[in-house]
């Protein structure tokens, strides 16, 4: 079965290993993509991890994550910077083709979801030259409108693509099907944002029926509603031919299985249902 | 306190009292109208419910509710457009100012969604000469995108517009909060509603943070995050000047409350944070 254009983002076996097991067991299975995140990165330590995935010849799609731009007051908005600049240096680091953003919600207490967009911007916009002179791309990941509140109030790949426009030159977007499957617009957005040259990586996931928690329920490829070869095929169509790369936090299932088992079933759903 | 301007939908209290029970209840704490949903009609019967809504001389700001379009066949598509008739004579029966319809998400074992959407727009146009007929406004409300898979595969307003747009007169879009909140075009879309007077209603409630359940978890007007005041003042200067209906299905809290505490607490709210 083919590997090639699997990419695993990390988070989907999280409770079975570390960082370290976690690219074994990929390599192991002839993956040769993977994409970790930031806590996984500081529980074995930055330098083990970047030899790690050196070692085995990894490709590293994308580095989860930075953002949470938004905050209550100047203090937590000035952290937040600094936290994303060690972020960038981290994701240059591990050799990241792009540090993923989940630029944050509503600032405790608040309801002006356009005052937190304009933090967001604001954010994105003081960690920017930073991103370019050490030439990390800045991927901003819309995230699914019932993330609004407490995770992202960057919601569609339109708006995304607006920010990124804005924003300019090494800005772009994470597109991850979980959050934009439902649009109208998702057609004509990815297209304009291949245009652009604006897709700096795709994840992949289902969207089961019924979802029972609107974090932890991701499904595997195939066992969900998400048309996957049609997304695909918008996304080679607009030029993008990286990786594909499952992200999946499922609490109750997959989390919960042996990790070589989760493995194994995302190449088998890659070749059945994604390509 | 001031209870001219608001509505109760009748889903608020579904758990405590049947329509007669309700409508009284309203009545007592000098709320002047209501919208009912079609299995709290069929359980006391559509004569009995006309007769109480009249006596109490209750405005009807919807009728909840026609849709669900979309099925896996031709029979199934035909059955829905009959229970749409059926529901457009309930709702001119019941003298409301419109039917509310949730579309219908993806039929059975479906990921396209875009077959999905044509058979809304059909359901919609094959009910739509009956509709104009007998002057019942068709009020499209367009779903929150969690819902695009098992409920309504219309999630914006931008996109409901359309959708009206392309019926023709007699249709219209009904507003919720809970639905539209998030979206960056919503000030754009609420403003484009107005100018075609497509606004038929517009409901309230609360998005909780966290929100524990998809459906059953919606907040009381001031306990989450959406900026009340600040979409009741688009829909106003829309020119939309109907009732503010609150709408909130809470089986953990809400519905667990005595009647006349909820009832109370939607007066209380109402003039506390949306006007």
């Amino acid at each position: 079965m083919k590997t090639e254009g699997l990419s695993i983002n990390l988070a989907t076996v999280r409770e079975q290993w570390n960082l370290r097991e976690a690219v074994e067991a990929c390599a192991r299975q002839g993956i040769r993509a993977i994409d970790p995140w930031r806590d996984q990165v500081a529980k074995i330590g930055l330098e083990e991890s970047a030899r790690v995935i050196r070692d085995h010849g990894m490709q590293v799609t994308g580095y989860c994550r930075g953002g949470m731009f938004t905050a209550a007051d100047d203090a937590g908005r000035k952290a937040a910077i600094e936290e994303n600049i060690r972020a960038i240096d981290e994701a240059v680091a591990l050799g990241a083709d792009c540090l993923v953003f989940v630029v944050g919600g509503l600032p405790q207490g608040s309801r002006d979801i356009a005052g937190a967009r304009s933090q967001v911007r604001d954010g994105l916009g003081a960690v920017l030259n930073h991103a370019r002179k050490v030439k990390m791309p800045l991927a901003i990941e819309p995230l699914h409108p019932m993330y609004a509140a407490d995770r992202a109030c960057v919601n569609t790949l339109g708006q995304s693509l607006d920010l990124a426009d804005e924003l300019g030159q090494g800005v772009g977007v994470a597109i991850d099907v979980y959050h934009v499957w439902w649009d109208p617009d998702v057609e004509r957005e990815i297209a304009r944002a291949g245009k652009a040259k604006q897709i700096f990586a795709y994840h992949i996931c289902d969207w089961l029926v019924p979802t029972k928690d609107l974090l932890l329920d991701r499904g595997m490829m195939g066992d969900g509603v998400i048309d996957l070869k049609r997304l695909h095929g918008l996304i080679t169509q607009a030029g993008f031919h990286g990786p594909q790369e499952v992200e999946i936090f499922s609490a109750n299932d997959w989390w919960k299985r042996p990790g070589d088992d989760v493995i194994r079933t995302c190449i088998e759903r890659y070749n059945a249902v994604c390509l």
